[in-house]
């Protein structure tokens, strides 16, 4: 397939907070450019001029006021929309590789945990914004919560209004990955980010390599 | 309906830029007050601290810079939920009448002027948002262009997004929202707001004395 020679790929990395998303981040993006790949790194809710403004809107909004969750989730796909149409499926489309710290799992997940908006109408708006540009692969990286304390500790890193929540939230959302993983695993691979930064990195690039093959197999 | 009688009525003012919908919204506000009744008003996009916010990212992106249609409709619903859930409905439960200046109709009007977005995903993502709070009455004015932008130079406004697109755009909103206006008619009057300020009172408080009827015929 033509198309698919050329388009890039779009990896995904998903999991909850100090789960070491940013590290395998540029730990893969290093490797595929040393192999001659052009990489795109981007982040979600952001990645855009005008998404990082709403990213900046829904994760902190002033202390006496919050948002409702149909709000953020309406907010979230706003700048997905964005991040979409102006970086990500260019970059794919010039066959570059994309790498997003968070997608459109997080909102689900994070969603699903919080409650309050049904989970038939946050599909529809996925699927309404995403449309044909799935991610190729999703990276689950999944660690219990002390492991990750240990992690945002160590880099002394300040806590924003989803890392400020109980240990209770923390495990929901890893649970709610978890189950997320399990039903796509044709797109979704659990990767322990227990282990050291350089192990995780050599299980999450065994999961790439089928992209690299298929990439060369299908180029002239 | 015990509900009923206490709930307070949802009237909401639509039409194109210029047509007198914050003149109207005065007017009115003011005689209900004189008759006892507790009235709110607000505006759309807006109407609370959170939603302002987002009205302000909405209508004022940087110059170089612009929303897609989706990312827009996203912006104006996820608005739109904190407005209903923190200003709207609370008082509507409190027995208080809410005079909103536009409403959901300029988003289904704009975006299908505009196009980009799928009249069925808007209309899912609009019924999940508004879920029962439907207006009780809504008051569409309606004038040709010429006689709005003399009452916009009339007034020294500044123009911004909306007001400074050209006049093909202008007839285009002023056309979808007659036809919206004719589609639902039990909710929705046009107003011819070409007569002067009073007479468009006059014509809108005709629309709304049902309301008052509706309301002290179901009292004890």
């Amino acid at each position: 397939m033509v198309a698919d020679t050329l388009r890039g790929r779009f990896i995904t990395l998903e999991g909850g907070e100090g789960v070491g998303k940013s590290t395998l981040q540029m730990a893969l993006a290093t490797r595929l450019r040393d192999m001659g790949i052009e990489v795109v790194t981007t982040r979600e809710p952001g990645g855009t001029p005008l998404a990082e403004r709403i990213r900046e809107l829904a994760l902190r909004p002033p202390e006496d006021d919050a948002w409702t969750p149909m709000a953020e989730a309406l907010l979230m796909n706003a700048a997905r929309s964005d991040h979409l149409d102006k970086l990500i499926r260019p970059a794919l489309a010039k066959g570059q590789w994309v790498i997003s710290d968070r997608f459109s799992d997080s909102t689900r997940v994070y969603q699903s945990v919080k409650g309050g908006v049904s989970q038939e109408i946050l599909l529809q708006i996925e699927a309404s914004v995403i449309a044909e540009t799935r991610p190729d692969l999703t990276l689950v990286l999944d660690a219990p919560k002390a492991a990750t304390d240990a992690r945002r500790t160590g880099r002394g890193a300040a806590t924003d209004a989803f890392e400020s929540r109980p240990d209770a939230f923390h495990e929901a959302v890893r649970s709610a990955f978890q189950a997320l993983a399990q039903t796509d695993p044709g797109r979704c691979h659990l990767i322990d980010a227990g282990e050291t930064a350089e192990q995780v990195a050599e299980a999450a690039w065994r999961e790439i390599e089928p992209l690299l093959s298929a990439q060369r197999a299908s180029a002239p």
